[in-house]
Protein backbone atom coordinates (compact mmCIF):
# COMPACT_ATOMS: atom_id res chain seq x y z
CA UNK A 1 0.00 0.00 0.00
CA UNK A 2 1.26 3.68 -0.92
CA UNK A 3 0.48 5.03 2.35
CA UNK A 4 0.09 9.07 2.71
CA UNK A 5 0.25 10.79 6.26
CA UNK A 6 -0.69 14.00 6.67
CA UNK A 7 0.64 15.87 9.41
CA UNK A 8 4.41 14.55 10.66
CA UNK A 9 3.98 14.79 14.23
CA UNK A 10 4.88 12.18 17.05
CA UNK A 11 1.43 10.14 16.23
CA UNK A 12 1.62 10.46 11.93
CA UNK A 13 5.81 9.71 12.77
CA UNK A 14 5.24 6.85 15.07
CA UNK A 15 2.72 4.71 12.16
CA UNK A 16 4.89 5.82 9.52
CA UNK A 17 7.75 3.88 11.40
CA UNK A 18 5.61 1.03 12.02
CA UNK A 19 3.95 0.50 8.96
CA UNK A 20 7.29 0.32 7.25
CA UNK A 21 8.41 -1.79 9.45
CA UNK A 22 5.70 -4.06 9.37
CA UNK A 23 5.36 -4.28 5.46
CA UNK A 24 1.86 -2.12 5.18
CA UNK A 25 2.99 0.49 3.56
CA UNK A 26 5.35 -0.07 0.49
CA UNK A 27 5.79 3.69 0.50
CA UNK A 28 5.49 6.71 3.13
CA UNK A 29 4.53 10.07 1.57
CA UNK A 30 4.87 12.56 3.88
CA UNK A 31 2.50 15.71 3.50
CA UNK A 32 3.34 18.47 6.24
CA UNK A 33 2.85 22.74 5.79
CA UNK A 34 5.93 23.04 7.97
CA UNK A 35 8.89 22.45 5.79
CA UNK A 36 11.09 21.68 8.88
CA UNK A 37 8.83 18.85 9.72
CA UNK A 38 9.36 17.46 5.99
CA UNK A 39 13.17 18.23 6.59
CA UNK A 40 13.35 16.25 10.16
CA UNK A 41 11.18 13.38 9.09
CA UNK A 42 13.46 12.76 5.94
CA UNK A 43 16.63 12.48 8.51
CA UNK A 44 15.10 10.51 10.78
CA UNK A 45 13.72 8.58 7.92
CA UNK A 46 10.17 8.67 8.57
CA UNK A 47 9.08 9.13 4.74
CA UNK A 48 9.85 8.00 1.40
CA UNK A 49 8.57 10.91 -0.69
CA UNK A 50 6.75 14.41 -0.20
CA UNK A 51 4.18 16.33 -1.92
CA UNK A 52 1.49 18.87 -1.93
CA UNK A 53 -1.74 17.34 -0.16
CA UNK A 54 -2.94 17.55 -4.25
CA UNK A 55 -0.57 15.64 -5.66
CA UNK A 56 -0.40 12.75 -2.48
CA UNK A 57 -3.60 11.97 -3.13
CA UNK A 58 -3.96 10.46 -6.01
CA UNK A 59 -0.99 8.12 -5.47
CA UNK A 60 -2.11 7.00 -2.28
CA UNK A 61 -4.35 4.14 -1.11
CA UNK A 62 -4.95 5.20 2.05
CA UNK A 63 -4.50 8.93 3.68
CA UNK A 64 -3.55 8.97 7.35
CA UNK A 65 -4.56 12.26 9.00
CA UNK A 66 -2.49 13.34 11.94
CA UNK A 67 -2.64 17.17 12.31
CA UNK A 68 -4.44 19.02 15.40
CA UNK A 69 -8.11 18.17 15.14
CA UNK A 70 -9.25 22.21 14.78
CA UNK A 71 -6.92 21.84 11.66
CA UNK A 72 -9.32 18.35 10.31
CA UNK A 73 -12.08 20.42 10.15
CA UNK A 74 -10.59 22.12 7.06
CA UNK A 75 -8.51 19.62 5.82
CA UNK A 76 -10.61 16.65 5.70
CA UNK A 77 -13.45 17.80 3.09
CA UNK A 78 -10.69 19.06 1.39
CA UNK A 79 -9.60 15.53 1.09
CA UNK A 80 -12.83 13.66 0.66
CA UNK A 81 -13.30 16.53 -2.11
CA UNK A 82 -10.50 14.64 -4.34
CA UNK A 83 -11.05 11.33 -3.10
CA UNK A 84 -11.77 8.35 -5.87
CA UNK A 85 -10.89 4.45 -4.40
CA UNK A 86 -8.71 6.18 -1.93
CA UNK A 87 -9.60 5.40 2.47
CA UNK A 88 -9.35 8.17 4.50
CA UNK A 89 -8.80 8.03 8.32
CA UNK A 90 -8.11 10.12 10.84
CA UNK A 91 -6.28 9.61 14.75
CA UNK A 92 -7.71 12.47 16.28
CA UNK A 93 -8.89 13.07 20.13
CA UNK A 94 -12.60 14.61 19.11
CA UNK A 95 -14.96 12.90 16.95
CA UNK A 96 -18.37 14.42 17.17
CA UNK A 97 -17.90 18.12 15.75
CA UNK A 98 -15.83 16.93 12.53
CA UNK A 99 -18.42 13.78 11.90
CA UNK A 100 -20.91 16.38 11.85
CA UNK A 101 -19.15 18.77 9.86
CA UNK A 102 -19.21 16.15 6.75
CA UNK A 103 -22.28 14.09 7.79
CA UNK A 104 -23.10 15.14 4.06
CA UNK A 105 -20.20 15.19 1.94
CA UNK A 106 -20.83 12.86 -1.09
CA UNK A 107 -17.72 11.15 -0.18
CA UNK A 108 -18.41 10.46 3.54
CA UNK A 109 -17.78 7.08 2.81
CA UNK A 110 -14.61 7.49 2.08
CA UNK A 111 -13.84 8.41 5.48
CA UNK A 112 -13.12 5.96 8.84
CA UNK A 113 -13.11 8.08 11.87
CA UNK A 114 -9.76 5.45 14.01
CA UNK A 115 -8.87 7.02 17.43
CA UNK A 116 -5.56 4.98 18.14
CA UNK A 117 -5.34 5.28 22.43
CA UNK A 118 -1.27 5.49 22.71
CA UNK A 119 0.86 8.42 22.95
CA UNK A 120 3.63 10.73 24.92
CA UNK A 121 3.99 14.46 26.45
CA UNK A 122 6.34 14.94 23.19
CA UNK A 123 5.53 16.08 19.82
CA UNK A 124 6.95 16.45 16.44
CA UNK A 125 8.61 14.27 14.15
CA UNK A 126 11.31 14.36 16.36
CA UNK A 127 9.27 12.85 19.16
CA UNK A 128 8.12 9.85 17.11
CA UNK A 129 8.81 6.49 18.79
CA UNK A 130 8.97 2.64 17.31
CA UNK A 131 6.23 0.35 18.77
CA UNK A 132 4.52 3.35 19.91
CA UNK A 133 0.94 1.37 19.19
CA UNK A 134 1.79 -2.31 19.90
CA UNK A 135 -1.07 -3.93 20.95
CA UNK A 136 -3.28 -1.17 22.17
CA UNK A 137 -6.35 -0.48 21.50
CA UNK A 138 -7.81 1.88 18.87
CA UNK A 139 -11.24 2.94 18.05
CA UNK A 140 -13.13 3.21 15.23
CA UNK A 141 -16.57 5.18 15.47
CA UNK A 142 -19.93 5.20 13.40
CA UNK A 143 -18.46 2.33 11.22
CA UNK A 144 -21.77 1.93 9.23
CA UNK A 145 -21.37 4.95 7.66
CA UNK A 146 -18.04 3.92 5.99
CA UNK A 147 -17.89 2.41 3.23
CA UNK A 148 -16.73 -2.18 3.63
CA UNK A 149 -13.48 -1.27 1.49
CA UNK A 150 -12.58 2.27 3.13
CA UNK A 151 -13.17 -0.29 6.59
CA UNK A 152 -11.13 -3.22 5.30
CA UNK A 153 -8.03 -0.99 4.96
CA UNK A 154 -8.37 0.75 7.67
CA UNK A 155 -9.05 -2.56 9.79
CA UNK A 156 -6.17 -4.37 7.75
CA UNK A 157 -3.92 -1.53 8.90
CA UNK A 158 -4.27 -1.03 13.02
CA UNK A 159 -4.01 -5.51 12.72
CA UNK A 160 -0.83 -5.23 10.88
CA UNK A 161 1.01 -3.44 13.99
CA UNK A 162 -1.09 -5.33 16.00
CA UNK A 163 -3.50 -2.88 17.78
CA UNK A 164 -6.99 -4.13 19.34
CA UNK A 165 -10.33 -2.74 17.57
CA UNK A 166 -13.14 -1.16 19.71
CA UNK A 167 -16.27 0.08 18.15
CA UNK A 168 -17.95 2.90 19.62
CA UNK A 169 -19.87 5.57 18.21
CA UNK A 170 -18.75 9.60 17.79
CA UNK A 171 -20.60 10.36 21.33
CA UNK A 172 -19.64 7.46 23.50
CA UNK A 173 -16.16 7.65 22.39
CA UNK A 174 -16.29 11.66 23.31
CA UNK A 175 -17.56 11.53 26.70
CA UNK A 176 -14.51 8.42 27.46
CA UNK A 177 -11.89 9.79 26.19
CA UNK A 178 -12.95 13.14 28.66
CA UNK A 179 -12.54 10.52 31.54
CA UNK A 180 -9.74 8.58 29.85
CA UNK A 181 -7.50 11.10 28.76
CA UNK A 182 -8.26 14.92 28.52
CA UNK A 183 -9.02 15.07 31.94
CA UNK A 184 -5.65 13.58 33.22
CA UNK A 185 -4.10 16.55 30.99
CA UNK A 186 -5.91 19.25 32.41
CA UNK A 187 -5.33 17.20 35.89
CA UNK A 188 -1.78 17.63 35.12
CA UNK A 189 -1.56 21.05 33.99
CA UNK A 190 -2.67 22.21 36.99
CA UNK A 191 -0.95 20.20 39.12
CA UNK A 192 2.97 21.82 37.65
CA UNK A 193 0.81 25.20 37.94
CA UNK A 194 0.19 24.50 41.32
CA UNK A 195 4.32 23.64 42.13
CA UNK A 196 4.93 26.09 39.88
CA UNK A 197 3.27 28.75 41.88
CA UNK A 198 3.87 28.00 45.31
CA UNK A 199 7.07 26.34 45.05
CA UNK A 200 9.80 29.55 44.21
CA UNK A 201 13.10 27.50 45.13
CA UNK A 202 13.15 25.51 41.79
CA UNK A 203 16.16 23.54 42.38
CA UNK A 204 14.81 21.98 45.23
CA UNK A 205 11.85 20.52 43.12
CA UNK A 206 14.07 19.07 41.01
CA UNK A 207 15.63 17.67 43.66
CA UNK A 208 13.28 16.30 45.69
CA UNK A 209 10.92 15.34 42.95
CA UNK A 210 10.69 11.52 42.72
CA UNK A 211 8.98 9.06 40.69
CA UNK A 212 5.36 9.92 42.19
CA UNK A 213 5.26 13.63 41.13
CA UNK A 214 6.91 13.20 37.60
CA UNK A 215 4.23 10.65 36.49
CA UNK A 216 1.38 12.88 37.41
CA UNK A 217 3.08 16.00 36.24
CA UNK A 218 4.45 14.39 33.25
CA UNK A 219 1.49 15.25 30.77
CA UNK A 220 1.83 18.46 31.21
CA UNK A 221 4.67 19.19 28.86
CA UNK A 222 2.14 18.09 26.46
CA UNK A 223 1.95 21.03 23.70
CA UNK A 224 -1.26 23.53 23.56
CA UNK A 225 -1.52 23.44 19.90
CA UNK A 226 -2.70 20.13 20.29
CA UNK A 227 -4.52 20.50 23.00
CA UNK A 228 -6.52 23.76 23.49
CA UNK A 229 -8.81 22.72 20.12
CA UNK A 230 -9.58 18.90 21.73
CA UNK A 231 -10.71 21.11 25.18
CA UNK A 232 -12.44 23.50 22.64
CA UNK A 233 -14.18 20.48 20.89
CA UNK A 234 -14.88 17.87 23.69
CA UNK A 235 -16.15 21.40 25.97
CA UNK A 236 -19.06 20.00 27.36
CA UNK A 237 -18.01 16.64 28.12
CA UNK A 238 -14.56 17.99 29.67
CA UNK A 239 -16.49 20.85 32.00
CA UNK A 240 -18.75 18.21 33.34
CA UNK A 241 -15.64 15.96 34.21
CA UNK A 242 -13.55 18.71 35.44
CA UNK A 243 -16.79 19.49 37.70
CA UNK A 244 -17.03 16.23 39.38
CA UNK A 245 -12.54 16.30 39.89
CA UNK A 246 -12.77 18.88 41.55
CA UNK A 247 -16.33 17.91 43.85
CA UNK A 248 -14.33 15.10 44.40
CA UNK A 249 -10.84 17.25 45.52
CA UNK A 250 -13.52 19.08 47.77
CA UNK A 251 -14.45 15.74 49.69
CA UNK A 252 -10.82 15.34 50.71
CA UNK A 253 -10.54 19.11 51.54
CA UNK A 254 -13.23 18.97 53.42
CA UNK A 255 -12.71 15.45 55.65
CA UNK A 256 -9.21 17.06 55.71
CA UNK A 257 -10.26 20.60 57.38
CA UNK A 258 -12.73 18.45 59.87
CA UNK A 259 -9.86 16.06 60.44
CA UNK A 260 -12.20 13.09 59.65
CA UNK A 261 -9.40 10.43 59.00
CA UNK A 262 -11.69 7.56 59.00
CA UNK A 263 -13.22 8.67 56.36
CA UNK A 264 -10.67 9.94 54.67
CA UNK A 265 -8.86 6.33 54.70
CA UNK A 266 -12.29 5.14 53.05
CA UNK A 267 -12.14 7.78 50.17
CA UNK A 268 -8.82 6.71 49.66
CA UNK A 269 -9.31 2.80 49.83
CA UNK A 270 -12.68 3.19 47.25
CA UNK A 271 -10.17 5.07 44.81
CA UNK A 272 -7.85 1.83 45.15
CA UNK A 273 -10.73 -0.01 43.51
CA UNK A 274 -9.08 1.71 40.57
CA UNK A 275 -6.14 -0.96 40.76
CA UNK A 276 -9.01 -3.74 39.38
CA UNK A 277 -9.28 -1.68 36.35
CA UNK A 278 -5.82 -0.22 35.28
CA UNK A 279 -2.63 -3.01 35.76
CA UNK B 1 27.54 -3.28 59.97
CA UNK B 2 24.66 -5.07 61.21
CA UNK B 3 21.73 -3.48 59.92
CA UNK B 4 18.54 -3.78 61.49
CA UNK B 5 15.32 -2.82 59.17
CA UNK B 6 11.80 -2.07 61.68
CA UNK B 7 9.34 -2.71 59.10
CA UNK B 8 9.68 -4.79 55.85
CA UNK B 9 8.09 -3.29 53.68
CA UNK B 10 8.12 -1.86 50.06
CA UNK B 11 10.76 0.73 51.52
CA UNK B 12 12.68 -1.57 54.05
CA UNK B 13 12.76 -4.63 51.90
CA UNK B 14 14.16 -2.34 49.00
CA UNK B 15 16.47 -0.91 51.49
CA UNK B 16 17.62 -4.43 52.23
CA UNK B 17 18.50 -5.44 49.13
CA UNK B 18 20.65 -2.95 48.29
CA UNK B 19 22.41 -2.48 51.66
CA UNK B 20 23.55 -6.36 51.42
CA UNK B 21 24.07 -6.33 47.42
CA UNK B 22 26.61 -3.52 48.11
CA UNK B 23 28.13 -5.15 50.68
CA UNK B 24 27.20 -2.10 53.46
CA UNK B 25 25.37 -4.85 55.76
CA UNK B 26 27.18 -7.38 57.13
CA UNK B 27 23.63 -8.99 58.03
CA UNK B 28 20.19 -7.84 57.66
CA UNK B 29 18.06 -8.11 60.95
CA UNK B 30 13.93 -7.71 60.50
CA UNK B 31 11.80 -6.52 63.10
CA UNK B 32 8.00 -6.86 62.24
CA UNK B 33 4.94 -7.34 64.20
CA UNK B 34 3.58 -8.91 61.73
CA UNK B 35 4.25 -12.61 61.23
CA UNK B 36 3.43 -12.55 57.95
CA UNK B 37 5.60 -10.04 56.74
CA UNK B 38 8.82 -11.72 58.62
CA UNK B 39 8.05 -15.18 56.80
CA UNK B 40 7.66 -13.11 53.23
CA UNK B 41 10.62 -11.91 53.79
CA UNK B 42 12.69 -14.83 54.61
CA UNK B 43 11.31 -15.93 50.92
CA UNK B 44 12.00 -13.16 49.62
CA UNK B 45 15.53 -13.67 51.12
CA UNK B 46 15.58 -9.77 52.27
CA UNK B 47 16.45 -10.54 55.76
CA UNK B 48 18.93 -12.66 57.49
CA UNK B 49 17.34 -13.09 60.89
CA UNK B 50 14.84 -11.47 62.83
CA UNK B 51 14.06 -11.00 66.71
CA UNK B 52 11.75 -8.66 68.75
CA UNK B 53 12.87 -5.37 68.66
CA UNK B 54 14.24 -5.35 72.61
CA UNK B 55 16.69 -8.25 71.20
CA UNK B 56 17.71 -6.55 68.11
CA UNK B 57 18.88 -3.16 69.05
CA UNK B 58 21.82 -4.31 71.17
CA UNK B 59 23.14 -6.11 68.25
CA UNK B 60 22.91 -3.46 65.37
CA UNK B 61 24.98 -1.00 64.66
CA UNK B 62 22.58 0.91 62.48
CA UNK B 63 18.81 0.61 62.81
CA UNK B 64 16.14 1.48 59.91
CA UNK B 65 13.08 2.25 60.60
CA UNK B 66 10.51 2.45 58.07
CA UNK B 67 6.91 1.85 59.22
CA UNK B 68 4.07 4.07 58.81
CA UNK B 69 4.41 7.38 59.99
CA UNK B 70 2.03 7.06 63.33
CA UNK B 71 3.69 3.92 64.35
CA UNK B 72 7.07 5.66 64.14
CA UNK B 73 5.49 8.06 66.69
CA UNK B 74 5.26 5.59 69.89
CA UNK B 75 8.83 3.61 68.05
CA UNK B 76 11.30 5.59 67.77
CA UNK B 77 11.20 6.92 71.26
CA UNK B 78 11.28 3.23 72.48
CA UNK B 79 13.84 2.57 70.13
CA UNK B 80 15.77 5.46 71.34
CA UNK B 81 15.44 4.63 75.05
CA UNK B 82 17.13 1.34 74.53
CA UNK B 83 20.57 2.74 72.34
CA UNK B 84 23.96 2.97 73.61
CA UNK B 85 26.48 3.03 70.31
CA UNK B 86 24.05 2.71 67.85
CA UNK B 87 22.51 4.93 64.89
CA UNK B 88 18.54 5.22 64.22
CA UNK B 89 16.97 6.61 61.28
CA UNK B 90 13.81 7.09 60.08
CA UNK B 91 12.90 6.83 56.11
CA UNK B 92 9.44 8.91 56.26
CA UNK B 93 7.51 11.33 54.89
CA UNK B 94 7.03 13.66 57.53
CA UNK B 95 9.49 15.15 60.24
CA UNK B 96 7.75 17.76 62.63
CA UNK B 97 5.59 16.35 64.64
CA UNK B 98 7.92 13.36 65.09
CA UNK B 99 11.46 15.68 66.37
CA UNK B 100 8.72 17.90 68.22
CA UNK B 101 7.90 14.80 69.98
CA UNK B 102 11.52 13.57 70.90
CA UNK B 103 13.44 16.59 71.03
CA UNK B 104 13.81 15.99 74.83
CA UNK B 105 15.03 12.41 74.42
CA UNK B 106 18.58 12.16 76.23
CA UNK B 107 19.14 9.94 73.36
CA UNK B 108 18.02 12.25 70.39
CA UNK B 109 21.57 12.44 69.08
CA UNK B 110 21.57 8.96 68.10
CA UNK B 111 18.86 9.76 66.16
CA UNK B 112 18.78 10.76 62.25
CA UNK B 113 15.66 11.92 60.15
CA UNK B 114 16.04 10.67 56.48
CA UNK B 115 13.49 10.60 53.54
CA UNK B 116 14.93 8.91 50.82
CA UNK B 117 12.53 10.09 47.98
CA UNK B 118 12.04 7.16 46.25
CA UNK B 119 8.82 4.20 46.18
CA UNK B 120 6.37 2.94 44.06
CA UNK B 121 2.41 2.60 44.41
CA UNK B 122 2.70 -1.11 45.83
CA UNK B 123 3.54 -2.00 49.73
CA UNK B 124 4.64 -5.14 51.62
CA UNK B 125 7.59 -6.79 51.54
CA UNK B 126 6.80 -8.47 48.16
CA UNK B 127 6.98 -4.99 46.56
CA UNK B 128 10.73 -4.62 47.35
CA UNK B 129 12.67 -4.23 44.64
CA UNK B 130 16.09 -3.42 43.28
CA UNK B 131 17.73 -0.11 42.45
CA UNK B 132 14.67 1.43 43.79
CA UNK B 133 16.93 4.42 45.34
CA UNK B 134 19.94 4.79 42.98
CA UNK B 135 21.12 7.90 41.87
CA UNK B 136 17.86 9.37 43.79
CA UNK B 137 17.95 12.03 46.39
CA UNK B 138 17.70 11.83 50.06
CA UNK B 139 16.67 14.04 53.05
CA UNK B 140 18.79 15.16 56.05
CA UNK B 141 16.93 16.74 58.56
CA UNK B 142 17.99 19.12 61.48
CA UNK B 143 21.69 17.62 60.97
CA UNK B 144 22.99 19.54 64.11
CA UNK B 145 20.53 18.27 66.36
CA UNK B 146 22.56 14.14 65.56
CA UNK B 147 25.87 13.18 66.57
CA UNK B 148 28.79 13.20 64.60
CA UNK B 149 28.94 9.41 65.06
CA UNK B 150 25.43 8.64 64.12
CA UNK B 151 25.47 11.15 60.85
CA UNK B 152 28.77 9.27 59.59
CA UNK B 153 26.86 5.55 59.53
CA UNK B 154 23.91 7.10 58.18
CA UNK B 155 25.52 9.54 55.08
CA UNK B 156 27.64 6.25 54.52
CA UNK B 157 24.61 4.19 54.69
CA UNK B 158 23.31 6.27 51.84
CA UNK B 159 26.73 7.10 49.77
CA UNK B 160 27.05 3.40 49.52
CA UNK B 161 23.54 2.97 47.72
CA UNK B 162 24.37 5.22 45.88
CA UNK B 163 22.41 8.86 46.83
CA UNK B 164 22.37 12.00 46.88
CA UNK B 165 22.09 13.98 50.07
CA UNK B 166 19.86 17.00 50.57
CA UNK B 167 19.86 18.96 54.17
CA UNK B 168 17.05 20.92 55.27
CA UNK B 169 15.48 21.80 57.99
CA UNK B 170 12.16 19.70 59.18
CA UNK B 171 9.89 22.33 58.49
CA UNK B 172 10.76 23.03 54.88
CA UNK B 173 11.11 19.08 54.43
CA UNK B 174 7.45 19.08 55.00
CA UNK B 175 6.62 22.10 53.37
CA UNK B 176 8.49 20.54 49.67
CA UNK B 177 7.16 17.27 50.25
CA UNK B 178 3.27 18.60 50.56
CA UNK B 179 4.33 19.82 46.86
CA UNK B 180 6.25 17.04 45.59
CA UNK B 181 4.81 14.42 46.81
CA UNK B 182 1.57 14.48 48.87
CA UNK B 183 -0.33 16.43 46.79
CA UNK B 184 0.09 14.27 43.94
CA UNK B 185 -1.27 11.41 45.90
CA UNK B 186 -4.30 13.09 46.03
CA UNK B 187 -4.63 13.86 42.86
CA UNK B 188 -4.36 10.59 41.47
CA UNK B 189 -6.57 9.47 44.44
CA UNK B 190 -9.29 11.99 43.48
CA UNK B 191 -9.09 11.13 39.32
CA UNK B 192 -9.63 8.00 40.38
CA UNK B 193 -12.81 8.80 42.21
CA UNK B 194 -13.56 10.67 39.53
CA UNK B 195 -13.77 8.38 36.64
CA UNK B 196 -14.71 5.72 38.94
CA UNK B 197 -18.03 7.66 40.21
CA UNK B 198 -19.03 8.32 36.05
CA UNK B 199 -17.63 5.39 34.17
CA UNK B 200 -19.68 2.66 34.92
CA UNK B 201 -18.78 0.57 32.20
CA UNK B 202 -15.25 -0.26 33.67
CA UNK B 203 -14.66 -2.58 30.13
CA UNK B 204 -14.41 0.47 28.52
CA UNK B 205 -11.80 2.09 30.86
CA UNK B 206 -9.94 -0.49 30.84
CA UNK B 207 -9.52 -0.83 27.12
CA UNK B 208 -9.18 2.72 26.28
CA UNK B 209 -7.08 3.69 29.34
CA UNK B 210 -3.90 4.98 27.59
CA UNK B 211 -0.39 5.72 28.91
CA UNK B 212 -1.22 9.05 30.11
CA UNK B 213 -4.13 7.98 32.33
CA UNK B 214 -1.97 5.18 33.53
CA UNK B 215 0.73 7.28 34.80
CA UNK B 216 -1.12 9.88 36.42
CA UNK B 217 -4.20 7.75 37.82
CA UNK B 218 -0.85 5.45 39.14
CA UNK B 219 -0.12 6.42 42.45
CA UNK B 220 -4.54 5.94 43.35
CA UNK B 221 -3.16 1.83 44.04
CA UNK B 222 -1.48 3.54 47.25
CA UNK B 223 -2.12 2.32 50.81
CA UNK B 224 -4.32 4.12 53.18
CA UNK B 225 -2.38 2.59 56.05
CA UNK B 226 0.44 4.72 54.60
CA UNK B 227 -0.51 7.86 53.67
CA UNK B 228 -3.40 8.49 56.24
CA UNK B 229 -1.34 9.07 58.58
CA UNK B 230 1.11 11.19 56.98
CA UNK B 231 -1.74 13.50 55.77
CA UNK B 232 -2.67 13.71 59.27
CA UNK B 233 1.09 14.60 60.28
CA UNK B 234 1.67 17.16 57.32
CA UNK B 235 -2.43 18.20 57.55
CA UNK B 236 -1.71 21.94 57.30
CA UNK B 237 0.58 22.14 54.54
CA UNK B 238 -1.52 19.37 52.48
CA UNK B 239 -4.29 21.59 52.86
CA UNK B 240 -2.50 25.16 51.29
CA UNK B 241 -1.05 23.05 49.05
CA UNK B 242 -4.93 21.37 47.93
CA UNK B 243 -6.32 24.86 48.12
CA UNK B 244 -4.04 26.09 45.85
CA UNK B 245 -4.31 22.68 43.27
CA UNK B 246 -8.05 23.63 43.42
CA UNK B 247 -7.80 27.45 42.93
CA UNK B 248 -5.79 26.19 39.54
CA UNK B 249 -8.28 23.25 38.43
CA UNK B 250 -11.16 26.43 38.90
CA UNK B 251 -9.23 28.59 36.64
CA UNK B 252 -9.10 25.80 33.38
CA UNK B 253 -12.59 25.20 34.66
CA UNK B 254 -13.59 28.98 34.37
CA UNK B 255 -11.99 29.66 31.02
CA UNK B 256 -13.68 26.35 29.41
CA UNK B 257 -17.30 28.20 30.42
CA UNK B 258 -16.52 31.91 29.10
CA UNK B 259 -14.92 29.63 26.30
CA UNK B 260 -11.53 31.55 26.10
CA UNK B 261 -9.16 29.85 24.41
CA UNK B 262 -6.87 32.42 24.08
CA UNK B 263 -5.81 32.18 28.07
CA UNK B 264 -6.52 28.63 28.45
CA UNK B 265 -3.70 28.45 25.43
CA UNK B 266 -1.43 30.37 27.96
CA UNK B 267 -2.45 28.40 30.95
CA UNK B 268 -0.63 25.40 29.29
CA UNK B 269 1.96 27.31 28.20
CA UNK B 270 2.54 28.37 31.40
CA UNK B 271 2.23 24.83 32.99
CA UNK B 272 5.43 23.43 30.77
CA UNK B 273 7.26 25.62 32.41
CA UNK B 274 7.84 22.37 33.89
CA UNK B 275 9.77 20.67 31.46
CA UNK B 276 12.52 22.77 32.92
CA UNK B 277 12.41 21.19 36.26
CA UNK B 278 10.88 17.52 35.67
CA UNK B 279 12.96 15.57 32.75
Amino acid sequence: MVVTIVGIGLIGGSLAITLKENGFAKKIIGVDINPDNIDKAYRRRLIDEDYSLEKAIPLSDIIIVSTPVNVMMDLIPKILDQVEHQAVMDVGSTKCKLLEKIKNHPNRKNFVPTHPMAGTEYSGPEAAIPNLFDHKCTVICDKENSSKEALEKVEQLYQSIPMDIVELDAHSHDIHTAYVSHISHISSFALALTVLAKEKDENRIFELASGGFGSTVRLAKSSPDMWVPIFKQNRDNVLDVLDEHINQLARFRSLLIKQDYEAFYQLIQESNEIKRIIK
